[in-house]
């Protein structure tokens, strides 16, 4: 018996696809930018992800339903004058385990590989732990070409005051040794709601990187929606993978 | 060496079987109504599920003898006007870590979709930490159909306030990939004591939806029996498991 | 590679013999007990089990030596009027993770069983956590016509108010499962020193059992060496395997 | 899929290697001496260890630059009057879990016996929590002449107040069992600093083992930078470590 399943189900293939990845993690900016993106720009749904490494629980939605741990492939073709066609992962949960971790982000990319992809964006938050007027983006890459881009764009480069816990950093790294290059950013935010400022902030920036254009103007809306359904459960499930990871809120810094 | 093994004590075949599932959790409720539902209509174990994912134990009986984790599959088939089957899924013990609970959750579809299971009902309890004076049943399920059906029998639907953690979720969750349909009912309890209550308002709903009778009357007297049988050690396996999941029972809202 | 592995030092032939099983406990009990009886019976170590499923470490031993975790099989041939060999289980310590402890009953059962092993009896203590004037022999067992040969002995037997967590339990439980019958035999101990006392009131009833005779007069000589190599690091392997077990010593009433 | 992959950078052929691990531990003692080592020796890498056994992280440098937890294998060539090449392991991790790190080392072993390792040098720092004048080192090993040796260098010998925990002592112990020698080197350190100066107690201990020079000026200054690079995300790993083994700093003696 297989521990992960991808359920395919469109069969695609992409044009020099640029891999996003934004998982749940601190103030679910990632999530929330991603999530926006896929609505805004349309993109397409083409396949699922289920595994043992998640949380052993389902969510309940709205209506009473119930709703798997479960990641998400979208892919949106190139528009306008970009080049890169985008294959965006999202999904309602992140390993549990370290090892699972480790499993799901090779699986992860041994899939992404198959439509040709060299480069990727993680998307994720940065705690402070306090109210910010107006929220930075950090960024940390794989290449010094890459950081010297981040720059251009007024991205903050994170230096070697943390490290960089979960998908956002395993992905880069495991892809690093697969020749892959990318950047991992994060939206700087308090950590402990929601946070509409910090996903906007980072989607310009990803906007800028991507060179499309991104409308953010219902993203407010959107965190307000998300706000509703990202319910306790969600809550108690970044609480157990925050004790799964051996650290709790205060000592964490980032988990992307 | 397989982590699970099934001991068949009866070759059987079952007409349009609905699955039953009630293992140990909040309040025993699920486990409380499902083991006298056997006893009252004379089910019959045909089963028996031994796992290396149980709590590394054993319990001791009244008269001292040790007693395996196990879990354990009855049948009952069809009465009166009713035409389906009933397989039956009871037992002192569910997985202790979370990719255990996905083990053997699939496990055990694998096994009862033999028989032919395309239906199912997962048993448990809804902690409310406070005393209840008439317990209501909540039901979540994997269509909007079954939810339609639940309302019809006064059965409160959960709303986006919480997951479904353990075996009672997972089973409805894997099984909705398969395309087996389920719901999940939830016992109201304070979840601190065996709720005898609990599990009549539980047994009467679920007698509903099978189209059966189930008489009541010596449910209290089981419910002592239970409180005695289920010992400290079995208070520490729940404490255990409880662990497991990475919550405490401050901020469970339910195991099922 | 394989987690465990078995060393044979001896290959040898079994005639109907009586598997018992000391691996470290509470107040070291079983331990102390069969430690004693080899020593003083000259049993012959005959194998060696190591396995990954051992807390990841090293015992340093009093000439700066360094110890692998280990777990060792030993024999005695039938003596005077008894007919029973004997194969003794002894070691510095337990399988870590739940899983792995069963992984490891399973696989010494396998191993056990090519001797022609169908009885057993586990030694450990019941920890009472306050001191005991003359300690008692509790036992619990895998059928009803042990218990009367328990009793007849004047056993206490163990009624529905706890369990056995561990080797002791689990090698009974499994046992079971393929027919092989036993009991798990505990001397009562304070459970925070190391007891001469209670394992020599183990002794005194497994003897009887065995109906073999062992001379416990140097037993509290030996306790006091035991106290003296029962180092620190053996203390943090006993409060490692407690969490690992998700119990702490204030909940816990045994581990055999 | 492998959990483990070690990358070759070099094919090399070794003569008579002797076998040097040092991997994160207290006071990144062992660390410390064995980076510095490799520094001034000037010694190649010739192979790099990746593993799902690690913590689920990667760590970014003062350049925002994404860094893999990896273990990295160094040789140096015999020189002066001595006969043994080196083959030295180091890195920015250890396996998290207790079945992970048995893993690993035995991976690590398979890996080094393929040169032809017969003895082996664990290198470690040995908690006090209190500050200390004149850092003795320690030392454990697998058979008694190496004890000797160490005497004679005045090394001072553990006797049975605590284990190594970690790859320090699993390497020599796993390493005993397939006929490798070796001892564990200890710098007393208070264990809550990155410490110079055990490590030059420790790298002055070495030389005089293998028989050969280390220039030490340089040490204080490269532990300065070391405080640096080591970031808080290398601190949190600690302290997942910590957390993982069941241990804190507390009760902790040592982590090699």
């Amino acid at each position: 018996m297989k521990n992960t399943q991808i359920k395919i189900l469109e069969e695609i293939k992409l044009k020099n696809p640029i891999f996003i990845e934004a998982l749940p993690g601190i103030g679910h900016v990632g999530k929330l930018a991603a999530d926006y993106m896929i609505d805004e720009l349309e993109a397409t749904k083409f396949a699922e992800l289920y595994s043992h490494h998640f949380p052993p629980q389902v969510f309940v939605d709205e209506d009473g339903l119930v709703e798997n741990m479960v990641n998400e492939f979208y892919y949106l073709k190139s528009q306008g004058k970009d080049e890169n066609d985008l294959l965006i992962l999202v999904g309602n949960s992140q390993a549990l385990s370290p090892e699972g971790q480790y499993q799901l982000s090779s699986e992860i990319l041994d899939f992404v590989e198959q439509f040709g992809v060299k480069n990727m964006y993680t998307l994720g938050g940065l705690a402070t732990g306090h109210p910010i007027e107006k929220p930075r983006v950090y960024g940390a890459a794989t290449d010094i070409e890459i950081i010297e881009t981040l720059r251009e764009l007024d991205i903050e480069i994170r230096s070697a005051d943390g490290g960089i816990v979960g998908a956002s950093g395993l992905l880069l790294g495991l892809g690093k040794v697969r020749k892959m290059k990318g950047a991992c950013l994060m939206g700087e935010t308090p950590g402990y709601f929601i946070d509409a400022e910090a996903a906007e902030a980072l989607l310009e920036k990803l906007a800028s990187l991507l060179n499309i254009e991104i409308n953010t103007d219902k993203l407010d809306e959107r965190a307000e929606e998300t706000r509703k359904m990202i319910s306790k459960a969600q809550q108690m499930e970044q609480e157990i993978m925050n004790k799964a990871m051996g650290t709790s809120e205060d000592d964490l810094r980032y988990i992307g």
